[in-house]
């Protein structure tokens, strides 16, 4: 049974009641007990700066926080249900080991803003990986773009075979997507750095904090000023975070499909590494592309996660309980996203183009839109020259070669520019 | 690392890869062990009736798989990460005990099947559990409607007080609602109740496998026929489950916010016991209700197990790894859905109204309409009427028993017919 | 501008707010004013029945009443913004008309039980027409699968060749599924199949109305006893008919992705009538399968639907204005849904297989899964037939009849068992 | 009928079928036919640049796009049913007016990127509108936060009266929220800042279309370089839109919850200026606050126009029909959320404070938690001072100034710092 620090005596705690207060919240609290231990230390030396808290104190409290997290990576510390929750566990830890100055440390902070600023470091952390995430599978795409530009490859809409394209195209399509991708994630890591330790419960407290100290100590670009602010931004950060996760996991879905697609017997564009297949309990004959399905799928948990974000905040300002779920949901959704983010790179790196496949899915009527452009260019009107392009019979085999250079070569104006992709990624 | 029975030999599998595929799969599994169990017990007995298993083999199947089950309970076996998924610690476990027989049990399934047939019982058990939550709901209510039928309370639009109601009227709302709520549990029980296994990998099997005992001898109404509907329902079932117990939940949220509103110091209607309410960790005079603030919010949780699983069903037909992904959804849903509406009997039971303050809330004003009401009644055209009783010169202090009785009383339109509503309670 | 039969006298109405108020609010109640009439019509017969109305009164709303609808039908009367909404513009035609009997009709109902009846009978005729177009759909799906039950098919699982299938076993999916959802809509019509009018606001009225007349009269199945539940009704019961919806749709969607993978060039198994398909305004060769990419679109217009309703209910009980949102969605959700479900049956009756292509894709390996099992049929356990069956140099040319027959043919697993469907169907 | 520009000769057009394509879609590009109009003008430029129009042309062609759009504007031309969408009736109009130079205009262009640079164009619009209404709120919030600095408000968490806090706090939250909000519209403008004309289907076209010109001309920050990206933006641009009108909305909604609470009778802390009110159809009695309910409700049209979005967008790469259903739920979404940000400013600035009942509503209890932190300044451990404080016997009736001073004034912990929050709003 946790330990809890602000239940009031005499009062009868229902078993089942509690187990649902509680739910899995302290196995949650894991995930960023390192960063409630970092804010923890900055808020200790801010306290010091008001003189809350002696030299001496401050000192056994910062090199105990330097253990705890210590023995925690290391293993030594386990953070399960002997406790309410992570905040509690610190609080209980550094009281058992220094006594009274432990019992100092919540004075000008909530469990509120405690959440609040673990959660914003965590954010940070996360957006940054999303951002080098996606910069990694830009680059690798842009590389491939380059080196794959001349390799023809059928161009469909609708599923429907339409004209010549190239492997490069392809590439440079999945780069450009990935290089806002990234760009969106550092957008809103910018937009969410903003240091909400200070603002306690959510109308401030009776202490001259110092926040610009804090606010430095833990690396935030701005203070999120206003108490009741912070609490109204529970929840909205979290939408914003998982949209920019998701807007990068929407690319994913699709390439995905793409592949699922090119994979087929039917296509037959692409061939997967092995492992990156699985068998079937039944079937003997198969390799199947799990892993590019569960890629597929995993936006779904990303989407969850936002779903019951948004779902929760339908409330007046101000702290509601309601308000925990977000945290198990915001967890489920990065944990899963990145998880299958960070395959990518390598699933891009090994995609192996079955050339044959390719070249031979290129069939005469995809020369027809340049026959009409042609056309065009000859000086017959457009709509005339797309009537006089729809008859088969002026379909014939063309050069992919040519097709590809009219359409994509610099100058044209599907010229991939792939160096202006590449400076905008930086 | 997990035991992969049907992985090809000489594939290099690469542990990244391998731990994105596993995800939480074997830990999940623990949710319906006991369900696959019993599903492959009736399928040796059906392999057993068509000669594909000798009486003394499955005579062991049987006797391991209840020593199995047994073992799972008392916490002697641990369905974990040793193995690939629950599925194939039964066959391994099997193997491992009986040799050739444990070999021999999944002649004629797919994992697909046993899946879905697990998932099957797992939802019709669930879904009984909504049910006789909700009538227990019901029949709360109806016993406090009854006792309080004539207990004033302010009735309320859009927040702001409108006519004289009752407890008794408020307790009758929610007793028809969980009245609903079970019918429909109850449907869609009878609607999933039908039986996948035998339909192999959504194809049938070259067997003739006596799917009426195994539909029988699971308790199932009805055999699913088509293997590949058996597919297509991977999921749509799922949803529709999860949409009896979100009609539940829907009006779980609206309750907890009318006793959200209630217990305000504002209101003042409702006084919580005080287990059902906690403490600040900065604030020492709050007692804040938040075990109804978490009961509110986990309609998200159940929105976003929805939402997981319907962005997972955008595919061609048969099955695709992204179903999986449906599985961790379905439990989140049903375990955070089904411990709040667990503790909601014991919360109506409990709850006590603060009649002083009810009655305090009523006004003049309130005896607007029945003054229009009673004017149209003499024969003044309604909207003539209602122009008169709109003049606040014309709003005295009203008798709260008398304008109850002449709407709720039998007879009158708002006649509550308790009786009625027990009657479809059954 | 409308006319405000309930704004008070004196009150400064900003145009901006007022147009932010009315929103498309009466052009949405074209959608149900015929039955909000024949509501009316029911209410008026109560009204009299407790002298609330003469009896020339009586006639006179009746007959005006039968007048307006015509009226609107033939388009003689348009239901635009002169009204503030289509509930205000039948009280202002029958008090133009008729006078006081005008302003008689609104005693003892208030705008909300209004709507919420003539939503009511608006949703059971919706699903009526679901569970008619489902059945028609199932019907037509029953007779292709007895008529193509032979007719060799590649089975898919990931999109990957799997096991020899037949057009038959894929029509027999459908046509369970669509039993199902038709199931699901007359369930879900005889659950919401309860008469709210006679609960005005939520909390009865001061009338002896004669609830039991205005239920039977409209064709209600029952009362819905409680006025509160009556108001927590609204957006529950349109959530559950739009789920009910979506059931079909999510089918709807699998097959439209069915028939986007066939139709591709590299499939090439179905070909659909030209007026399934459309062209592209700048290449002249395509005709795109734009019917069926709606059709599979469409399933996101009834998920947002859903979604839109979903997001208003977080709410204390009683009416509030949020509600009146979810008349939009809800008009959204199924005049999308079902344009794309009436387009189904012709579109099944006119699909058109290439039988040559469908063969053309069964391969050796296709027959690897029929080897492993009648292995393990002769008496290999399971596991090392799976193993020995593996080996490609085990596989060949294999009967597509044989394997079909072995496993969908009556007595076998997979047994289509189209009578027993059929009788499901009725 | 429409007048079908690429249809093939000999097609038969099933009405049914023709209206399912059709949809809403003509009126829909309503929205933004000057938009479109915008973008073939600077297409045409770039026609004659690569000398695909002569200046003769050319110059017609501007001249009836400028008269097209002045029709357009005052209504003498009306887009309607007799167009099959916005595109065509801009091509039809032109080929009436000038013949071939009309027929010459789609050269290079497909109705793909056609609507890609009209949606884009409109996107940027609108976010600028709502940077704009958040910027406005923003500023009304930071002038009231300054004037009422000093005003004593309860401050609520879980809506229980939890400690002094004052209007000015109130409304310096609101500011910083909303300075957010407008910050994230303008990242998310110039995030989708990009041109995608002269991508033709997503593969490019065999011309030299002079791309810079375009996105100079019509504004735009950078190119979309690649074809397939244009295709893959489709949508995901119009989710993030979404999405930052989304972050706005929901703090809208937190905002109206407030009112919604503040104008009970209970609360009484707010009075709405009456045009904000409206009455109700049978209890004469009613001022209901519609105006504030219908802003936190449209919340959910803002959710579900990206939750329409976010359904369609499971396909490969390249255009689908699936997505043309962005388009509606786009305009939804918007036209529903700007309309109810629209009103907020005023109803802000016309907020009325009931001073008195807020007063009214502190009480000792509110003081206890700066009882606990000056203990706990005076050198009690916080934990100690925790529980000293929670004893009732120890609350006494509080300064609201002192209170307020000692937690928000500059210095302190939550000073409101409104020349920083100023300095961000610019």
């Amino acid at each position: 049974m946790s330990d809890l620090l602000w239940q009031k005596p005499g009062v009868q705690v229902d078993a089942q009641i509690q187990a649902f207060l509680a739910g899995d919240d302290v196995l949650l609290d894991r995930e960023f007990f390192l960063q409630d231990i970092a804010a923890s230390r900055a808020h200790a030396q801010g306290l010091a700066k008001i003189d809350m808290l002696t030299t001496e104190e401050l000192a056994g409290l910062e090199r105990e926080l330097t253990v705890l997290a210590e023995d925690f990576k290391s293993g030594t510390f386990v953070l399960d249900e002997r406790f309410e929750d992570g905040h509690s566990a610190i609080e209980a830890r550094l009281t058992e080991r220094l006594g009274d100055a432990g019992r100092r440390i919540h004075a000008g902070r909530s469990r509120n803003d405690q959440v609040l600023v673990a959660t914003r470091l965590w954010l940070k952390d996360k957006l940054a990986t999303v951002q080098a995430l996606c910069r990694e599978v830009a680059g690798i795409a842009l590389d491939r773009a380059q080196a794959e530009s001349a390799l023809p490859m059928p161009g469909y809409t609708h599923l429907q075979r339409a004209v010549v394209s190239s492997a490069g195209m392809w590439w440079a399509g999945w780069a450009e997507a990935f290089i806002d991708n990234a760009q969106r994630a550092a957008d809103t890591r910018a937009w969410v750095d903003a240091n909400p330790l200070g603002t306690a419960a959510g109308y401030g407290v009776n202490l001259p904090l110092d926040r610009a100290h804090t606010t430095q100590a833990l690396g935030f670009a701005r203070m999120q000023v206003s108490p009741l602010y912070a609490q109204l931004s529970r929840g909205k950060f979290e939408l914003a975070a998982l949209e920019a996760l998701g807007s990068a996991m929407l690319d994913l879905r699709r390439l995905a499909w793409d592949l699922s697609v090119f994979t087929t017997a039917e296509y037959g564009f692409v061939r997967l590494p092995a492992q990156y297949t699985t068998g079937s309990s039944i079937m003997p004959n198969k390799r199947n592309p799990d892993v590019v399905e569960l890629m597929r799928g995993t936006y779904a948990s990303v989407a969850a996660a936002r779903s019951e974000i948004e779902h929760l905040l339908s409330l007046p300002g101000g702290y509601h309980r309601d308000l925990q779920i977000t945290k198990g949901a915001l967890f489920h959704g990065f944990g899963k996203g990145l998880a299958a983010l960070a395959l990518l790179p390598d699933l891009l790196r090994n995609l192996d183009w079955n050339v044959e496949r390719m070249r031979d899915a290129l069939e005469p009527s995809m020369y027809a839109t340049d026959l009409a452009v042609d056309l065009a260019r000859q000086g017959v009107p457009f709509r005339d020259a797309y009537k006089q392009a729809a008859d088969p019979a002026k379909w014939a085999e063309g050069d992919p070669a040519a097709s590809l250079s009219a359409r994509v070569s610099p100058g044209a104006a599907g010229d991939m520019k792939l160096d202006e992709l590449r400076k905008r990624l930086g």
